[in-house]
């Protein structure tokens, strides 16, 4: 407990872990893009990084929970990029979601600057990050994942090892899929029910009493019922982390039929400007499909 | 209580439910095709019917649990069908799948019989039948929608009224459309995983320990872990329940994206010869169809 | 030449085909079930019956161009319907889409009547409907096809006997299987390019100067340019007849990924109010659902 | 014609390109990474470079016909590679199918070597490129490509003008994709009839002899019937540029439901070991997933 602990990183997801560490008594220095963004942080106590670059310098362990590939790319190699400062003393762990290619495509590029590097993306949105229940997915070696494992279990409920640096990103893409599967299989369930003449109420309540209710249908209940959808989860992030399962479904040859239709179902979604809602927004998409009686 | 119970189809199924009205002591007689599966039944004491119209006759209230619209058909309009014995004072009940399209057709053609008819498809395969803890999924009349309510109280332990006859149907395909999703979700999950170099254990570790999990992924983990798939819910009856889906999503003008891709994907497992083993073993067509390593 | 040709249908198929019949000097009875759609037969010289049933008793060879198996129905089993005017000297020909198995299970209800029957289904819409250049599809036994070859050579400029009852039906399908595929992807290639940049007029250019140049293209171009769709075969015919397609891989075991997907999209267009336009308009629904820019 | 033109990729396609301008009288320089591939066009009296960057030392015009963004990568950016020996008087134009993001991308990447760039990809395979008779589509400034006119014009038979940089890659993507997607039309509308009951014969008649025939179709027919598929364009290309397809209608947000099916169906024949046969193999992966007879 020791080290400063640097987090790059304060949306919805970064900004509630990087306030578990501090309130657990971690030493952390913040930084984002925006620099107001780190406003709550800084009055928790954390210190706040002008650049990814004056983060590096100062913290031997860097964590970051970012949009994607292009806001790492920043952060990383970019203009002040931490990359330039870290060094054999530096753990860096990127827990943003990204394509199990690019996440050893990054491993390559690290290696010069000699630090040791974890993938290690979280399964659980919002209300996880709040709670630190999330569920964390690691790749790495072995010893790395251990000396990280403090950090993760202030931030989330249980570690999975899930194999070497992009181990972890793999597990996430599988994840989502099935997150994304099981939200649009509940969705197209209403819609089909709802336009052959069924309510809402009844449907949902075949669903909670049988074998097919779990957490998430009892999160996105509400939302359904209600047809207003707050972001937990964007529909676009979703739509971007399918983009990336089939990518890594081309290069690993595993046949997917149905995710293709999953993800071609959240772009038309986005595409119809559903984008900043809630993933259980697809329904919305579907409606808009639907003959009207 | 007083009125004889007639019970056709004594397949995995009926042969569950009707012991279910037998052991909570209704007077039940039955009848199924192959007279030699209605032993047990006979040996618990029902009578056995030589033919559906024997049954009609003797039996106020008539309950179907078949394969499909092929079976109903002959048991109630064919050679010694039931149909010729209904009156005023029958109530009859199907109970097996069939598109709502089949139901609201059947309600035309009974009618001229005088008899009542409520659709009560259940929700829930082999243990559901023999715990009696279906939900059972009725539509018809409310006033025969309650006289039932007893006997579906001993074969189930919800009963939901989804509204007029035709609309139990209707919520059957919603149901099996999001339990062919849920299992697809999850067999795709984890061929992507199990290709890109994850071992079960670890998927379906992730699986359950967070807001995926449910009862169907627990009732079906072993059969996935061992690759064995004894029918618990035949392939091919899936299959079939997925094309009455589509069916009905032509006819209601529902968009269905990703029901296409579900139900062409048992439609080719069922191909490729895994019909008569449990759904699941959508995931052993899944791998077929991936590149060799 | 000398028996009386019944022809039952006058909408813009059967009208033309049936126009070409009187011209070549044919003595044709015509029925429609709003008889204002006999006029221009009239004035030709054609009869006009008042029922199926008149129409049957006076004409050797009946053929019907209907719209589906619910009209085919109507005028043959309803009330005054054809067949109860039926017999051995009787030559029906169905020309309609319907599905294989409808064909076959028409045939098995007609043969109580002891008619003849062929299926004949044609590729080729309204132009070469007029100008007697169908493809004429025929399944039934090859002594009838041969009776029928002077009449189909009227109609079309090509005959051909593709087996027996029911493969007119199954060649139907598999023609407009590919017709509706193939307009998608044309739909889908011109809208990526479109939202990509290019314009129409090069992206049809392309097209028009390779392998992929066709017919069918040359048809439909100057309608895509203009995005105005007067309907030359109806979009929800060709989404029907796509469902008939699904209905007869699902029988036959047939794996069509694509043509889920096709007969999705067409279905997805005739919800969104295309139905009554050229099914060339499917390009109007994807383009509503593309990202705006 | 006086300027020394350089050709790398002697593949199929490039060693005809290639051929095609010596025989039209340029003084051409090839290169390839297995230098034995080289040996036809210098017996034709092409020099044969050591290096991409000897080659663009000595060549004012530069072109690229490889198998993709790897192959392109390493021989402008690689050891020795083109690149560094670029200057202001270089025109570099890359014939390789590549993603137009990754074209957009490779300008960019260009600019510090101060060379002008065309993207120049062709619609047509090993045959039209043998006869010179590709469609050229070219994306790049309109001084550039005039200037490439006439070595276009030996090469193919049309120059199509799509826009600037990336708009050629553009103009592929969309052909391809209407390519694969009548290929795989044609291939499940024989799966479909032949699964039916019908015969190749019979199906290849009704398609050539309507509105659907086009030089394609006549090209495929006889590895169609023969069921023997000798690369024309391979199988495993087609994916790739499939792939190329749902990357630019992720980035562009267009609407594209049919091509995610058809993507998936060759990547799946692709894992089935299809990939080296010509892409019309693809009916071979259909119907290894049929029901068995």
């Amino acid at each position: 407990m020791q080290q400063e602990v640097g987090f790059m990183g304060m949306g919805i997801m970064g900004g509630a872990m990087a306030a578990n560490l501090v309130r657990a008594g971690y030493s952390v220095t913040v930084y984002n893009r925006s620099r107001d963004k780190c406003g709550e942080l800084e009055e928790m106590g954390a210190r706040v990084a002008d650049s990814p670059a004056q983060m590096a310098r100062e913290c031997g362990t860097v964590i970051a929970m970012l949009t994607g590939p292009q806001a790492l790319e920043e952060v990383l190699f970019g203009r002040e990029g931490a990359v330039a400062e870290f060094g054999e003393n530096t753990l860096f762990t990127n827990m943003s979601s990204v394509s199990p290619a690019f996440s050893r495509e990054l491993a390559g590029r690290l290696q010069s600057s000699g630090c040791r590097f974890v993938d290690a993306p979280v399964s659980g949105s919002k209300k996880p990050a709040e709670e630190g229940s999330l569920v964390i997915l690691a790749g790495g070696e072995s010893t790395d994942v251990e000396a990280l494992r403090p950090l993760f279990e202030v931030m989330g409920k249980k570690v999975v090892h899930c194999g070497p640096v992009g181990q972890g990103s793999m597990m996430k893409m599988a994840v989502n899929l099935l997150l994304g599967t099981m939200m649009e299989g509940l969705a197209e369930m209403l819609n089909l029910g709802r336009q052959g003449g069924l309510d809402t109420d009844s449907l949902l309540e075949v669903v909670t009493s049988g074998p097919l209710n779990c957490g998430l249908f009892q999160i996105k209940e509400s939302m359904l019922r209600e047809e207003e959808y707050p972001a937990q989860f964007p529909l676009k992030h979703m739509s971007k982390d399918l983009k990336f399962v089939l990518d890594t479904a081309y290069e690993e040859g595993a046949s997917l039929p149905t995710a293709h239709a999953v993800s071609q179902t959240y772009a038309t979604a986005r595409n119809l400007g559903h984008g900043d809602q809630d993933f259980a927004a697809v329904l919305s998409a579907l409606q808009r499909l639907n003959a009207k009686h």
